[in-house]
């Protein structure tokens, strides 16, 4: 099959650096982040405002894009399974998915928390929650 | 900044055939549709069951990626709006989220509802609803 080229929409600004200390997930100690985004596609988004809850889609560049299997919350204890029945960063396609609130939008930068990514995560797209 | 490269992990096997007649979400009439995955990923649905809640991230490779405002739900009655607050295919990074109910597993075969996406869509990530 084709494979297709997502160009990144903006990038995350987090005080959370360490991918190693990073809560799984953001309902689970998630930071307060900015998003910084492209110049070229801030008419996107016109019509958000503060209090918004959104899908972020995030590129998870750090991830083993080969791993089919984890221990779910990376703990041996609990029994391998395959990845697309787990959060996991590591799968084929390292896209996370992030539930958040907007806090602020500054001109063509937007505050959002609880989020997990750490600072640098690339942001593919923003959504929001039906 | 870097752009990335998405790789289909399966393919949608729908009787929903024209984009144009497709429901706009799968809670407005989408169908039983099938996701016929690659040999390569079957290790990745090891634990999935039928009954369990998914969230399918899909490649919508009819969409415009161009586009940054539209009328939303398509009707030039509604004051366009940035692409980042609605759920338009045409965006950025044209990434269909879907949250369906696994009905029926297969071998490398699994059976999906209510899916909007329309029949031959590429399928780019599966995971649990949380």
């Amino acid at each position: 099959m084709s494979a297709y080229e997502v160009r990144p929409v903006a990038r995350v600004e987090s005080p959370i650096t360490d991918p190693a200390a990073a809560p799984k997930q953001g309902f689970e100690g998630g930071a307060q982040a900015w998003l910084a985004f492209e110049p070229a596609v801030l008419d996107a988004l016109d019509g958000l405002a503060p209090g918004d809850r959104v899908m972020l889609l995030t590129w998870l560049d750090r991830a083993d894009r080969g791993t089919l299997r984890v221990h779910p919350r990376d703990d041996v204890r609990n029994p391998q399974r395959g990845v697309f029945g787990t959060r996991s960063a590591d799968r084929p396609n390292p896209i996370g998915l992030h539930e958040v609130e907007i806090l602020a939008i500054d001109g063509g930068r937007m505050q959002v928390a609880p989020l997990e990514a750490v600072d640098g995560t690339p942001v593919l797209d923003v959504k929001p929650v039906l």
